[in-house]
């Protein structure tokens, strides 16, 4: 099976298609679940896979300090480990690596830093992002960029993206090719249009089985964040899948998908999860806010999770409010299932080429409110 | 439907049957996972289900604190609130209040205490344990009772286990019969057993659908928990089902069983599946120690759970180090399916006639240990 994206239709910008790896097929638009450390927090796998779910991401940073790489390869792979036969994207390590601030230092080679867990020193370098990628037998394996820290000034937006782009040859030469496997290169630049253009352009040229979009949702703004890809989007491949890296709110996704985004990968619905804010069909709900105290009914009508057949928003309430592990396990069970239907929907309405009156059917009732 | 213990076979003491009840009918002897605030932690009401378990307990305390039994009667009682269709046994509340060392006063009508939660007062009578009971809509209603604590002087213990029985009588009258409900009575008298043969009858004249032995596993150790059993039990009457309270461990359950107990509970297979302790057929493992890390082998063989059938010992001890929800989530299911395991091996022996040589093979496999 060779890797690749298929266009089933398009609506406008829009696509939705088949994306086809070693590890079978996934339905895109998609929205991958974070499993950060070998696992979706608060989920067995096959809960994972009840909501919909396909496609999942691990972090490469946490996986190359805990349980290690090489362990993991021993182990046989990050699928066998985590019991996902699915496809997975690992990201390069490079983002959580650049967050650890005072506790890393960049050059042109790479970046050093020490772990957050035990303070040893550690450094990542396009190479080895790379071969830890391929250790944990990610299907899909990100280059190393240097995520630009927002704002920047043009000069730093250039510098910084210049870097990416050595650091991109440098992965993509890193890469071993196997089939139904891909690498993809990501579009840095800040929110200059000419940079992020000029960075679509040197990825293409260099040539990957996909390209990510980086350095959004950083504080930049949701007006932003979409110039951003209206600069982007348009240079890279019509034939490679486009992946808008952890976006974002339900909106974000309505609003990147019209724009020709493929893929989405965000903790927003499991860390909500774990926080009593559930997504809805009308809505953000926080579970823990009294008035559900004595709710007999669903979180979201016409849901088909257990938390939303099942229990009431009653139960879900008491859940949160005595700390019971089961309020988390529910409720991520329940965002995952609500972005999961909300990409089905998007899927379906491209194929009948009414994206747009969808998206405004969806925010009408976002906008209406819970009606209880 | 009429509650009451049909029994289909003996063998010497031990006894195998069906309790058949307003929610439906479970084989015994059988181990009840504990629910403490309408949840058995870390567990959604389908996976308990799946480890083979048919009635679960509801701890009164809890629940009348937080959501309240008030609230749970609107909301359509216990087993709606919870997804638990089967029978629910409730305790009366009395172990967790006598336990609030200084926030609770005793008197002969019944105690006063404190919330742990808010520091609200609160009084529970045999009356008021009872009516709460109803609200909650428990299967099973348990008495108040004092708790004897441990060690107790012969005096103290019969002057604890009149109360008791003045208690049982109070408690009687409270309760409201209804088809295929139940009370169940308590024998109190700590380790003396003129006491305990003068509380079983006692409560026998008083007359339940049920007989508990309370106030053990507090200290004395198994032999003497044992001896309890050896003067109580055989005073009780031998069509009604008979539940060891607060016990045990597995070897606890298969010499319980021996002595004609049908029923049990205890925390300890989910508390030890959130501190990293699986129970399994060659001992217990502790999950966080080195030498499973990296195990690609199963946490037991044989076993049907999710964690041992879809994942490795190198990843259950991943999770564990790893602080991540799904380590309790996966290890709880696993000790809960043990558990199951371990009683249905037992009806299965006695209704064989061979429980004691079953009894015997099992121990031989623990203390053989685990031969990876």
């Amino acid at each position: 099976m060779s890797f690749g994206h298929q266009v089933l239709a398009t609506d406008g910008a829009a696509r939705a298609g088949l994306l086809h790896t070693a590890h079978g097929a996934v339905e895109t638009p998609v929205f991958m679940p974070v499993g950060t450390a070998g696992t979706v927090k608060a989920m067995t796998a096959d809960q994972v896979r009840a909501t919909g779910a396909g496609l999942v991401l691990g972090n490469t940073y946490h996986l190359m300090l805990r349980p290690g790489a090489d362990r993991v390869e021993r182990l046989g792979g990050l699928h066998r480990f985590m019991d996902w036969p699915g496809p997975i994207l690992t990201d390069s390590g490079g983002f959580q690596v650049m967050s650890l601030a005072g506790l890393r230092t960049m050059d042109e080679g790479g970046v050093t830093f020490r772990s957050h867990l035990d303070g040893s020193a550690h450094r990542l370098t396009p190479e080895s992002a790379t071969q830890i990628q391929h250790k944990l037998d990610a299907t899909i394996t990100m280059v190393l960029d240097e995520c630009t820290p927002f704002p920047a000034t043009p000069a730093q937006a250039e510098a910084s993206m210049a870097l990416s782009m050595r650091w991109a040859v440098r992965s993509r030469d890193a890469f071993v090719p196997r089939p139904g496997y891909g690498q993809f290169g990501i579009v840095q630049g800040s929110v200059f249009p000419d940079l992020r253009a000029a960075s679509a352009e040197a990825l293409t040229a260099i040539g990957f089985e996909g390209y990510a979009v980086g350095g959004l949702a950083v504080g930049e703004g949701q007006a932003t964040m979409l110039s951003v890809l209206d600069s982007a989007v348009p240079r890279l491949p019509a034939d490679r899948p486009r992946y808008l890296m952890g976006v974002g709110t339900p909106d974000d996704l309505l609003a990147a998908v019209a724009r020709g985004i493929d893929m989405f990968d965000c903790v927003m619905p499991t860390r909500a999860g774990r926080t009593a804010r559930g997504f809805t069909s009308r809505g953000v709900l926080n579970l823990r806010n009294a008035r559900h105290a004595e709710d007999a009914g669903p979180l979201d009508e016409g849901c088909a999770c257990t938390a939303c057949t099942r229990h009431s928003r009653a139960y879900l309430h008491h859940l949160f409010r005595a700390n019971e592990m089961l309020g988390p396990m529910l409720l991520t069970q329940h965002n995952l299932t609500y972005y999961q239907s909300l990409m089905r929907g998007m899927r379906a309405a491209i194929t009948e080429r009414r994206l747009q009156a969808h998206a405004d059917e969806i925010r009408a009732a976002w906008a209406a409110g819970n009606t209880r």
